[in-house]
């Protein structure tokens, strides 16, 4: 029987409706696996030995031999650090200059790597390299928004084979960051506390969605997961920003993030997937009723008509058999 | 130079960053016509002769040797009418069942049809058909959103070739379509007119947005368009419901509309594409501060994890450089 579930951090409604007669095993397709690519490619300009093919970089994370991650800034850039904030009537339209700051994250040296598969301290690494450059882009009193994110596979939107993800820095923060915003105030002050806080705590109460849960992290299949296997890694404890995440947590949501991204590889034939890290704006590091957390979204559905409509989802895995599903894949590195 | 852009009506950014040396006609890539694919489809359910493969129609427009488009439940309905409406707690999580009308509109009696090849005369009979099922379906009190779409093409999100669209109704209006309805009262509240009202009438003083402009409707790549050729027809007079549109008036938006499919057909080779008709939740057919309108999106461009985790989208084709290549594009059906 399909089911309307409500994400009580947005208000929005998601149609919970699984495709009769399909288990969670049958959405694991056939699909190429980075071992089948080399370690090196020649013209792949994010590999080790062809740095000169990339702008210079603003972070290295350094090794004997090299380099662990490096930051650079992306030579496709969608925005542009060096423009003004301006904005501009063009009639009774607006407009601003593309100003922002857009980054790549060299995620590992080798061609063939993908965080799934990558060791504890590389995974780790990753997640230094995000947090330091948060910090350092929002020290620009311009920028207002960082989003940090990984685009995996055609599907998710990159051509690049080469282990990276993104940081794009941005003025504004749009309607889409702003109204989730605003029904977090509403529900700290009907109920005094932070609502990703209550949900974290009643996804573990409640138990069946959750894949993994260490001492300060949880990682789960939400109620109103809006695709098959979508999975969210909250933070226990109250934190509105990823850049306050301490040096002994770092290291335990890195072991999370990869055990999760490790158990799709396995159990969903290494699937194309976005994930992001959604942070609250900058200046609302302190502000009581704001979460960062991590949602990873392997591209299973289209987005059609329907859901571009109304922005109501329709899911056709209930996160519950998807969490089971993900409990049971037994991490092999 | 990259730049950002606000929709007046929502408040969404988008970003326009074209990209360098690209013309609108390089997005035309080759992709399958439908005139090689047959008439008719022995295992197709929509075919004319294959009547027996669907579920009873609730809408038959006849023809003197059968019918021209056939409105039928749509067998793998993601609500089921015959739910109630109860909303439940599970812990401090809000669920509800999953009432709701879910329909197929069957375009056309033969397999190979698109809506942009067909007779101005069978675009209205679709048109028709949407009005008359979205006010028969309204009638249910329990009803508050009507959500009428097409998918064109497997990345649109259809498997079936048959030209068909779909109608889904839920009791449910979801913030999505509640935020702009916000934006448009404060627009209201603070010009003393409709912000749809006042886009198109921009629009058609700013001119090279343009795509067709006939006396009561406009069809426009909008300033703040999404993702490359995103396509808009709006009605010039303000109309809340897609429902009230006269039997005059809706020969001549089948008309605009069968033009608009037309050019992308020729101008991108029969890309896949969503279209959605955006209608005001039902009980607001008078307010003077909606607007119904048609949204049309071709897939050129993948929603990645930027616009996911921001709502930012980035768009590289320039709405007016989109404008002016399907301007040019000549008609030929």
């Amino acid at each position: 029987m399909p089911e309307f579930r409500q994400n009580q951090a947005t208000k929005e409604w998601v149609i919970l409706a699984p495709e009769r007669g399909l288990r969670p095993s049958d959405y694991k397709k056939e699909r190429a696996k980075p071992e089948r690519v080399s370690a090196y490619s020649e013209s792949c300009p994010f590999c080790a030995g062809n740095e000169d093919q990339t702008e210079q970089a603003v972070l290295t994370l350094p090794a004997s031999d090299g380099w662990r991650v490096r930051v650079v800034p992306n030579k496709y850039a969608a925005l542009q650090p060096q423009l003004a904030t301006t904005r501009t009537w063009v009639g009774s339209f607006l407009s601003a200059k593309g100003f922002g700051v857009a980054e790549v994250v060299i995620e590992h040296p080798q061609h063939n790597q993908t965080p799934a598969l990558m060791e504890l301290i590389e995974v780790t690494d990753v997640l230094r390299a995000y947090r330091e450059r948060q910090i350092e882009i929002s020290r620009n009193e311009k920028i207002n928004l960082v989003t940090i994110f990984r685009n995996h596979g055609q599907q998710a939107g990159t051509s690049l084979e080469h282990p990276h993800s993104q940081i794009i820095a941005t003025p504004i923060v749009p309607p889409h960051v702003r109204y989730p915003m605003e029904q977090a105030v509403l529900h700290y002050d009907k109920l005094g506390s932070c609502v990703y806080c209550d949900t974290v705590t009643e996804e573990l109460r409640q138990g069946e969605r959750i894949i993994i849960e260490t001492e300060n992290f949880a990682a789960f299949c939400p109620f109103a997961a809006r695709s098959p296997f979508e999975c969210r890694i909250y933070p226990r404890k109250h934190q509105a920003s990823f850049m306050l995440v301490g040096d002994d947590d770092i290291i335990e949501l890195a072991d999370v993030l990869r055990t999760v991204l490790n158990k799709l590889y396995h159990g969903l034939n290494n699937p194309d997937y976005n994930y992001i890290i959604r942070s609250s704006p900058i200046g609302d590091e302190d502000t009581r009723h704001l979460h960062w957390y991590i949602v990873i979204i392997p591209i299973i559905s289209i987005r059609a008509g329907f859901e571009i409509g109304s922005g109501i989802y329709i899911n056709t895995v209930a996160p519950e058999e998807a969490a089971r599903y993900l409990r049971e894949i037994r991490f092999v590195s």
